[in-house]
C-alpha cells in the first residue's frame, strides 16, 4: 500500500499531467477530509457507480467537470501550492458539479452553469477560508453550499436552465415498505449506509461501501466515525419520530456523518472526551438538518450540507476547550 | 444588603453545592446582564410566579432544567472559571429551557430536548463568544436564539415532539378591550410592564415588578433604563401605528428593553450622549422586532430576542465612538 | 477642471456651510465609489431628473433628507474626519432615503422614518466597517441594505406607514413591446443604460447618461467598467433566458454594474487579469441577483444592492491573490 503510494508520488513528481490527476483525486477525497489519491479514486468510482445505477450519467459528468474546472481556476488564481496539492480547492467544485445536474434539467446551458459554479467555488473557498482562518476553523463545504444555493435559486428565473428544483432529491427509487418501519433491522442498516452515500447526493448501497473503503484506506478512525455517526443519526431521527422514509433514504443522516468524522477524527485528536463531544454534535446535526429542511422548503431548495457546516463550526469554534489537532484544512 | 451578600459568598466559598446554586442564580440574573445571586433568585421567583399564574408549570421546570444542564455542561467543557462563576454560561440555557415548553407540547421527549438544548447552548455560547470577542462585543442571547430556532423548526418534523409552534406565544390570556386602546393610560402601563416580563416569555404584572426589583437591587440604573426603554418602545410602537394588542401584550417591547439596558448601562458608561444613543437603538429595535416578526411568520417561529441581539450588536460595534465600559461579558 | 476643483476646495476650507455641502456631494458620489464633489453634483442632478420625470418628487426629497441626516449623525458620533470628508458616511443614508419613499406611501410619518433610517445607516456603517476591516474589505452598501430591509419589513406592521411594498419597484412605466425582444438592439441599449440608473432605483435614460458623465469625470476607467459591466450583465441575463422585461428595465443589471466597477477599478489595480476576474464576478452577480429576487419574493421586499454586496465581498476577500489597490474605503 505505502509502496504503491510512493511509486505513484514518484511518477507524479516528474509528470505534470499525472500531478494534475493526483490533485483532482485528492480533491475528491477531501469531501470527507482525506488527503489521499487512492481514497479519491475510490470516491470517484463510488460516484460513478451511484450515477450509473440511477441512470444519471450527467451527475458523474457534472461532478468531474466541476472538479477539473475548480482545480484549473485555482491554478489560474495562484492559490497556495500546498493547499492546492492537497486537493483543498477541488472538493467544493466537485460537489457543485454533482448538485447542479441532480437538481436541474440537463439542458445545454447546464454545462456552462457547471463551469461557472466550479470557478466560483474556488473564489468562495478563498473568501471563506480567509474569514474563518481568523478563528482557526476550516471553510468546510460552505463554498459548495453558498454557490449551489444561489445557482439553484436563480435557475428558477432562467428559462435556459429549465428549472424545476426537487427539494429533497437523491432519493432515486421508491423505498420498499419494510424500510419505512423504524424497528426493521434492514431499514436501520440501509438508513446507515444511505446516510454515507448521500454525502455525495445518492442513495446506493454499493457506493456506500466504496466510500467506506476509501475512508478506511486513508483513516480507519474516519471510517469508524462515519459508520458510528450514521448509526447515531438514524437512531436519533427514529427516536425523535422523524418520517421513516426520510431516515431510511439517508436524508437526515448525511450531514451528521460529516460532523462525526470532522469532530471525531479530523480537527480534534481522537479520545473519549472528544468522542462524547462529537456524539453531541452529531445528534444536534440531526436537529439542524430537520430545521434547515423546514426553513428552506418554502424556497424549494435543498439544505445540502449546510447543517453539517453550521454544526461543525459551532462545535469547532470552542476549540480551546478540547485538544485541537494541527490539520485544520483551508 | 452588602452584609448578606458577603455572608452568602462566605458560605459558598466552603460549600460546593452552595457554589453550584450561586452559579445558577447568577446565570438567571445574566439574562438582564446582572451578576448578583439575589437578583437571580428574584428572577427565578418571577419566572415561577408567571408560569404558575399561567398554569404552565412545565415552563418553570424547563427553565430550571435548561439552566442546570447548561451549568453542568460548562463545567464538563472546562470553560473559563471567571465567566462560569459569573453565570455567563447559564442564561442561554435558562432561556432555551423556558422557550421549548412555551412553544412545544409537553411530551416525554420534550425533556430530552431541553437537556439537548441546554447542553448545546453552552457550545453555542463558546462559539459565539470566540467570534464576537474579535470586535470586543459580547455573545448576548444569540446562542439562545440560534439553538431555539433550530430546535423549534426541527420539531415540526418530529412526531415525538407533537410540534405545533405558536408564532407569538407568551400572550397567556385575551386582553380586555380597553388595553387595545393606545390612548388608555392603563393600556400604556400594562404594555410597559408586560414588555419587561416578556423578556422571560410571559405577560404578567407581578412578575414584571419582581424583575424590576431584582434589577434595581443589582443596578438601579439598569432598572431605570428597563422602565424607560419599555416606555419608549410602547410609545414608538403606538406612534408608528402598530397593532395595539401586540403592543399592550409587551410583544414589541421586550427586545427594546434589553437594548436599552445593554446600551444605556452595561456596555457603555451612562451619560447624556450614551442615553441619546441608547434611545436611538431602542427605537430602532422596535422596528427590528416588527421586521423579524414579519420575516419569520412564514416559518412559524417566533423572533425571540433576535431583534435585541441584532440591534445591540449594531449599536455596540461602533464602540470606539462612545465611551466603552470595561465589563463586556462573554 | 482641476482648477475649478482647487478653487472649490479653497472656498470650502474657509466656509463651514460650503464644507458641509462638499461632504454631502462626496457622499452622493460614493454610491459609485468616487470621492469628487462635481461627480456628486451630477449624481444628484441625475436623481432629481429621474424623480421628476417619474413624478416622484418625494424620492428626491427623501434622498436628500437621508443624506443630510446621515452626515449630521456622523458628525454627532465623531466619526473619523478623513472618512467623513470623503463622503463615506453619507452614501448609505442617501440610498435609504431614496428607497423608503420608493417602496412606501408618502404619509407624514414616512419623513420621520427617513430621519430614523438616515441616522441608523451611520451606526450600521460604523458597525459593518468595524467588522469587515478585519479582512481589509469595505462596508460597501451593506448598511443601506440592512437598514432598508428591516424598515420595509417592519412597515407592513405599521399602519402609520401605509405599507404596501412593491417587490421590484423602480420600473416606472410599462415597457414598449420591442424592448421585451432580447434580439432588438434598442432593447439591449436601454437595458444597459437602465442597469446604470437603477443603481439609484430609477429607470431613466437621461439619468443614466448623467451618472456616466459623473463617473467619467472622476474616473474614466470606472465609467468604462460601468458600461462594460452593464453590457455583460444584460448579455448574461439574456443568454440564461431571464425574463426580457426585467432585463430591459435594468433590474438584473444594477448590482452587476457595481460589482464591475468595484472589482475592476476601485479595489484592485486595473489590468487584464483583474478584468477577467471582474467579468467572472459580474456574471455571477447576475445569478445572485436572480437568486435573491427569488429568495426575497415571499417576504415582499426587494433585493436592493444585496447581490452586489455579497458578490463583491466574495470576490474581494481573496485579495491576496490579486494586486490589491490601497484605496479600500470604509
Amino acid at each position: 500500500m505505502a509502496g504503491m503510494l510512493d511509486a505513484w508520488q514518484g511518477r507524479c513528481a516528474t509528470s505534470a499531467p499525472l500531478r494534475f490527476v493526483d490533485v483532482n483525486l485528492r480533491g475528491a477525497a477531501q469531501v470527507m477530509f482525506q488527503n489521499h489519491p487512492l481514497t479519491g479514486a475510490l470516491f470517484i468510482a463510488a460516484i460513478a457507480w451511484g450515477a450509473m445505477a440511477a441512470g444519471a450519467g450527467e451527475v458523474l459528468a457534472g461532478g468531474l467537470l466541476g472538479l477539473v474546472t475548480a482545480t484549473l481556476c485555482a491554478q489560474w488564481l495562484r492559490v497556495d501550492a500546498e493547499g492546492l496539492a492537497a486537493g483543498l480547492y477541488g472538493y467544493n467544485g466537485l460537489l457543485v458539479g454533482l448538485a447542479l445536474p441532480t437538481f436541474l434539467e440537463p439542458t445545454p446551458l447546464l454545462w456552462a452553469y457547471v463551469l461557472l459554479g466550479g470557478a466560483v467555488s474556488v473564489v468562495a473557498t478563498l473568501a471563506t477560508a480567509h474569514v474563518t482562518r481568523t478563528w482557526r476553523v476550516a471553510a468546510l463545504t460552505f463554498p459548495f453550499v453558498l454557490t449551489t444555493w444561489l445557482m439553484l435559486l436563480a435557475a428558477a428565473s432562467f428559462a435556459g436552465l429549465g428549472a424545476e428544483p426537487a427539494p429533497f432529491a437523491g432519493q432515486t427509487e421508491a423505498l420498499p415498505p419494510e424500510l419505512a418501519d423504524p424497528l426493521h433491522p434492514g431499514a436501520f442498516a440501509v438508513g446507515v449506509l444511505y446516510s454515507i452515500s448521500q454525502v455525495f447526493l445518492k442513495a446506493d448501497l454499493f457506493s456506500a461501501l466504496l466510500f467506506l473503503a476509501g475512508l478506511a484506506l486513508a483513516s480507519p478512525a474516519a471510517a469508524g466515525f462515519a459508520l458510528g455517526g450514521a448509526a447515531l443519526a438514524v437512531l436519533t431521527a427514529h427516536l425523535l419520530g422523524a418520517e421513516s422514509d426520510l431516515v431510511s433514504a439517508g436524508l437526515l443522516g448525511f450531514s451528521p456523518v460529516l460532523t462525526a468524522v470532522a469532530l471525531g477524527t479530523v480537527f480534534y485528536r481522537p479520545g473519549w472526551r472528544v468522542a462524547a463531544y462529537a456524539a453531541l454534535g452529531t445528534v444536534f446535526t440531526v436537529v439542524a438538518q430537520a430545521a434547515l429542511n423546514q426553513a428552506l422548503a418554502p424556497l424549494g431548495i435543498p439544505a445540502l450540507t449546510a447543517p453539517f457546516v453550521l454544526c461543525a463550526w459551532l462545535f469547532l469554534l470552542p476549540q480551546q476547550h478540547l485538544q485541537a489537532s494541527d490539520d485544520a484544512g483551508p
